[in-house]
C-alpha cells in the first residue's frame, strides 16, 4: 500500500530553492497523491555548498554540477530554480535524459531560447511546468471559473499590473535583474501578469508598450561607488487586445512607491465584474450584474473550503493561505500530471507563449 | 457695508441646472465673497417650464429664449448648463455681450468649435470657467500641494481612470451621450480623468489608444423596439506620456458593471505615491518614501480643516463633503475670479486643451 | 399655485447655526415641500452679532434676545442651536408660544430638565425634531428597511461605537463639553450611536458601563497655564440588552486617537449581517446569508437613486451625500411633518428615551 | 556537524494533527534551530488509524494508545492535538514522563483541571507551550513592539473580538464545541482574543459579560431530527479592565454571520493607535499620534523582512505568511526553547490565566 516514490533533483539553493524543497516536504501530509515525493539530490554552485544547503533543506544527497543530476537516472524530476541564463542548457539536459522539468519562471532570457526549449519538449514526451505560483491561487481559479462560467458575461475589458517597490531605490545595485538579455520590470514581474491575464481571459493578440527606465544608473554592487548604466525599463505601460474582443491595459512597475505585491486586476463583464489583488490574495472581489440595484454591489469572497484546494490547507474559511501555500498547489499539480493526471499548466508552451507577449511589448517600445 | 450684487442666469434646469441654483443659494453663507450672488433669471425651454421652474430653483424671472437671457444688461454672470451641442451658441452670445461665462461640461462638441470659443474669449476679456467640478475636491487640492512641494520626488507613473457603470445595461437608450457628434464615453467620462491628469501633472504629450463600443445598437427611446446603431466608443483605453516625462495609461468606461463613480488613479513618484478615488472621495492615500521601512506604508488621509476649504463646510474632520458641495466650491471660486482673485480654472483655454487630448485618443482609435 | 410661506426663527450662528442655515435656504430647491421655507429671523448674543450673521445667512431679520424671537407671532418654527444649557429656557418658551421647534442634540444637559420639556411638548401639540442628523443617511434608512424585512433574520448582537479623536490632545481646553452637567464623551457622541442603535434596532431594556477621564485637567482656555480639573468622561464602554433579545455593547471615545468619525456598527443576525461607519458614509455593508457559500460574503451597496432620498440630490449612484446633505434631509423631514406628513424623528419623546440610556450607563460607571 | 535529533511524538491526526505534522516538516527548512525535529511515533484512536494516518503525516511509528507513546523513552516532546477532554491526562502522564509538552488550546476544559497541571508543570521542570498560533503573526510582534516602545503613549481602550459563522447554521450539531463542560464560543474562540489581549496589554483585572445561545438546540448528529438543547453561549460581550488602567470590550462569537475570522481589535492611545484583523493577517494599521495633521491617519504596515521572523519565509515584503505558517512559527519558538532560548509562551501558567478570565467572564454571565 506504500505509494512509489518520486525522487526530486534540485537545482539551485536560494530563496526559490528553499521555498521548493519545503513544497516538496509539505506536500504529501496535505494532498493526495499518486506518488511520494523524495527529496534526493541537491545540486549547488559548489560540492561544499552542496553539502550544506542538503543538510538544511532535508536533501539526501548534494552535487556542485547540475550535470550529474541532471544525468542521474535515480532523479525522475528536475526542478530548476537556478540563475535564469541558466534555465536553457539545465532543462535541455534534463529533458535529453528524459526527466520531467519544473522550472522556475522565465523560462529563458530570449524568445529564441525559450523556443529551443519548447522544441525540445515535444521531443521528450514529458511532464513540464514553470512556476507561475500566483495561478496556483484558490482565488484565480474561482475567478476563472466564475468567468467560465458567464457569470460576469462577455468580457469587456482587463486593467492589470504587477508592481512592486523593490527597485524603487537607486542605491539596489546591478543584478540578473537588471541584465540587458533577459531583464527588466516587463519580464520579471511583467511576465506574472500576462500570464494570469492568459489563464483569465486567453490570448493575447495586440500589444504595445510604453517604458521608462527611472534610474539610469546602479552600482555594479551594493554600496559600490562604481556604477553602469541601466538598459532595462522599470515601468512599462502596454494596451492589449484579448482574441475574445476585450481590450486593456498591463502593468509592469519594479519601482511603485509604497506597493509590495499589486498583482492585480479589474475584469469587466457585461454582467459583472471581477476585481483581485495579491495584496489581498485570500479575498476575491465580485460584482454580480452590472450594478444598480437597491443591494447590489462588489462582494469580498474570503477563500475558504468551497474554493479548492483551500480545504486541503485548512477546514475553516478566512484561516489565509500564504505565498508558500501557492508553491505547493504548484507542486500537487506537477505530480497529478506526472502520474497521469490533468495538468493544469502552465507547460513550458504556455510559458513560450508569456515570453511572446513579454517580446511583442518590449519590441514596441524600442 | 452689504456686498455687490453679482447678478446671475442660468441656461438649463434639469439635473445641473438644479446642482448650480443650489450652489448659488448656499455659497454666500458658506464663504467670505467679494460679491453677492443673486439668482436672477432662468432660461428654459419654454416661457412656460421657465416659470415653474424658476420658482423651484429660486430664481426671480424666467424666460423661454436663451438670447434674451445672454442679451439681458442686468444679468452679470451666464451659467451655462444647456445641451452640449448648445454649448457654442450661448457661450459666445454670452461672451458678446460681455459676460463673464460658466460652463458645464464639455466646452463643446468638437475641437473646431472648442477652438472658435476660446477664441472668443480672448477678445471678450472677461472671466470663464467650465464645470470640471471633480477638481475642486479639497483632497485633489491637497494632493497637488504634495506633488508640488517634491513629496513623492519625481514623477514616475499615472494610472487612471473614470469608471461608472451608467451605460452598461444595453436598455438604456440613444442620447445625446451616444451622439457621434462629441459623445462617447472618452468625451463624456474621460474628460474628467483627463482634466485631473493635467490638473496634478501637467501637459500631456503623447496619448494613443483602443476602444469598444460594447452594445453595438440602442433603443431609440427607452422601452422603444426601434434600435439605431451605437457609433462611439463605451470604453477606451489609452497610454500617455506627460511633459515632465512620466508615463501611464488612462481609462474612459461607461459600462463598467459595479463601479459607480471610479474616477480614480494611483500617482508613482521616485520618493512616495498618491492615490485616490472618487468612491471615497474624502480620503487621499498617501505613501512618504518607497516603502518597505518597518512602520511605512500608504496612509489614508481623511479631509478636514487642514484642507482648506473644507472648513468652510465643517470645523471637524471626518463629517465628509458630498458632490453637490464640490459645485459650491467651484462657484466660490468663479466669485472670487470675478472679483479680481485668482482664477484656478479650468477656464476654457484649459477645457480646450483637455479637449485637444481627447481629440488626439480619439482620432489614434480609428 | 405658489406655497405658503413657513417662517423660520433661528436660535445661534455658530457651526450649526450655519448648517441650519444652508439647510433651509437649500432645501426647496431639492425637495418637493408642503411649504416655502422662509429665513425670518436671526437670534444671537446681541444685537450687532445678530445684524452681522443675519447678512451672512440670510436672514431678513435678526435680534439681540431670543425671547423675542420666540414670542414673535410671524414665526412658524423656532430652530434651536444655542448652547446646551439654554435649550430648556428657549424651547419651553417657543412650545408656550405654540411653535413648532427643531432642536439639536442633546435636548437637554439633564434627565429632568429633559423630561421638563417633554411634559411640555405634550400641551403644545407642535411638530418637535432633534437634530440627530446621522440618522438622515439613506443608508442607515436602508439598513433599517432591511431589517425590518428580515434580510438578515433574528437579531444576534450590536457592536456600537462612536469614536473621535477631537479631545484627544491635553491642550484640547474646557468648554460646554467637559461640563460635569450634561458633558462628557457619552453625553456628547455616546448619544449619536445610542439613537442610532434605538433607530434600527428599537428600545435598549439593560445598559451597563465603564468609563475613564484620560487627561485629568485642561486649561480654562486655549494656551492658559491655568488648568481645572476634568469631571467627565473621555471613553465609555458599555453592554447593552434590547428587548427584542439581542445583547451588543456601545461605545463612546472622544479620545480616539486616529479616528475623525468613526460612528460605526455592526448588526450580526441569523441569516445576515450589516456593517457601517460614518467614515465611509455612502456605503453599506450587507451580508445575505450567514456566509460560507462559494460566492457569499460582504457586499458594498453604494448609495445612489434607489436609496431615498438619495435621488433628491444626485440623479446618478456614487456621487456621495456629505455631512451637510443630511441636515438638508433633516429640514426636509421636519417641513413634511409640518405640514401633516409623517414625522419620522426624532422627537422629543425619542431624544428623552436617549437621554435616559446616556444616564443609565452614566450613573453604572460611578 | 549534525544538529542532535528532537523527537516528537504527537497524539491525534485530525486537522491540527495535520497542521503540526506539517509544522515540523517544514520548520527545519526554514530556521536555524538547535535541534533537528524527527516525527518519531503518531498516536491515534486505534493502531490501524495511527499506522494509515502516520504514512500520510510523515511518521516513522504509530500507536493506538497515547500512554504508550508518553511513557515511550525515545520521545521528547508531546504535543497533544486530541480532543480538549483528554488534554489533562495526556499532560500530565508526558509530564509524569519528563516529557516537554506542547497542547492545543484550550489548556483543559476547566479551570480546576488547568490548576491541577500547572501544578504538574512546576513539578516537571519542563518546557511547555500552548497553540495560541495567532500571537506568532510578525504583525502582532510589531504591535506588541510599538506598544511597549511607547509609539502609541498610554493604552486608553481595548476593542476586541474573536467572530467567526462557523456555528451561525442551526443545522451545525452537537460536538465537543457544544459540551457544557468547556464549550462555548466564549471558551473556544474568546479565549484568543483574551490571550491576545494579555499578550498586547497584559493582566485584565475585571471582566463582566452577558451571553446568548441564540440555537436553543442543535441536532445530535448531521441530518439527525433528534434534536438536544444546546447550554452553551453563541455570543458573550464583556466589559474588561486592564492592570495598567484601560478600559474595553471583548466579544467572542460563532455565529457571526459573514465573517470567517474576525480576530480583530483596536488599541488606542494617548498618542497613536493600532487596530488589527486576522481577516487580514499580513497587514497592522497604525496611527502615529492622535490624528489631525495635514497627512496623518492611519497607516496600513503590510509584513514584510523587516517584520521577524518573516524574513524566514520569503525575503520579499507583501507575499503574506498564511495559517499554516504560524504554526511552523510556533514549532520553531517551541524548539529554541527547549535548547534553552528564550520561551515567549504562552506556557501552561499563560494558559491558566486566560482560562481564568474565561471563568470570570462565565460566571458574571449566569
Amino acid at each position: 500500500m506504500m505509494k512509489p516514490e518520486l525522487r526530486i533533483g534540485l537545482v539551485g539553493s536560494g530563496f526559490m530553492g528553499r521555498c521548493h524543497a519545503n513544497a516538496f516536504h509539505s506536500v504529501g501530509g496535505l494532498f493526495d497523491l499518486p506518488f511520494e515525493p523524495v527529496c534526493e539530490t541537491l545540486a549547488d554552485i559548489s560540492e561544499e555548498a552542496g553539502a550544506l544547503n542538503a543538510a538544511t533543506l532535508g536533501f539526501a544527497r548534494a552535487t556542485g554540477d547540475w550535470r550529474t543530476l541532471c544525468a542521474d537516472p535515480s532523479i525522475d524530476v528536475v526542478a530548476g530554480i537556478a540563475p535564469n541564463v541558466l534555465h536553457e542548457p539545465i532543462v535541455i539536459a534534463a529533458l535529453s535524459a528524459g526527466k520531467h522539468v519544473y522550472c522556475e519562471k522565465p523560462l529563458s532570457t530570449t524568445l529564441k531560447s525559450a523556443q529551443r526549449i519548447t522544441k525540445a519538449v515535444q521531443e521528450a514526451g514529458v511532464v513540464t511546468m514553470v512556476g507561475f505560483n500566483f495561478l496556483r491561487n484558490p482565488m484565480i481559479r474561482l475567478a476563472r471559473e466564475l468567468i467560465e462560467a458567464g457569470e460576469i458575461g462577455e468580457i469587456v475589458s482587463f486593467r492589470g499590473r504587477h508592481a512592486e517597490n523593490y527597485m524603487a531605490d537607486p542605491h539596489v545595485p546591478h543584478s540578473f535583474r537588471t541584465d540587458p538579455d533577459g531583464g527588466g520590470a516587463l519580464a520579471d514581474i511583467g511576465s506574472h501578469i500576462i500570464s494570469m491575464a492568459r489563464y483569465l481571459l486567453g490570448q493575447i493578440t495586440q500589444a504595445t508598450g510604453q517604458c521608462r527606465t527611472i534610474h539610469k544608473t546602479r552600482p555594479i554592487a551594493l554600496g559600490s561607488t562604481e556604477h553602469l548604466p541601466v538598459l532595462v525599463d522599470a515601468v512599462t505601460f502596454a494596451l492589449v487586445e484579448f482574441k475574445g474582443g476585450a481590450v486593456g491595459t498591463i502593468e509592469a512597475n519594479w519601482a511603485a512607491s509604497g506597493r509590495t505585491m499589486d498583482l492585480s486586476w479589474e475584469i469587466t463583464g457585461t454582467k459583472g465584474a471581477l476585481a483581485f489583488s495579491q495584496e489581498g490574495m485570500n479575498e476575491l472581489v465580485f460584482c454580480k450584474g452590472s450594478g444598480g440595484g437597491r443591494t447590489s454591489g462588489f462582494t469580498k469572497i474570503e477563500a475558504g473550503p468551497s474554493h479548492p484546494p483551500y480545504g486541503n490547507f485548512c477546514p475553516a474559511p478566512g484561516h489565509h493561505l500564504g505565498f508558500n501555500d501557492l508553491k505547493v498547489i504548484e507542486v500537487a499539480q506537477l505530480i497529478d500530471a506526472i502520474g497521469g493526471g490533468f495538468n493544469p499548466g502552465p507547460d513550458f508552451q504556455e510559458a513560450l507563449e508569456v515570453q511572446k507577449v513579454v517580446s511583442k511589448i518590449a519590441t514596441s517600445c524600442s
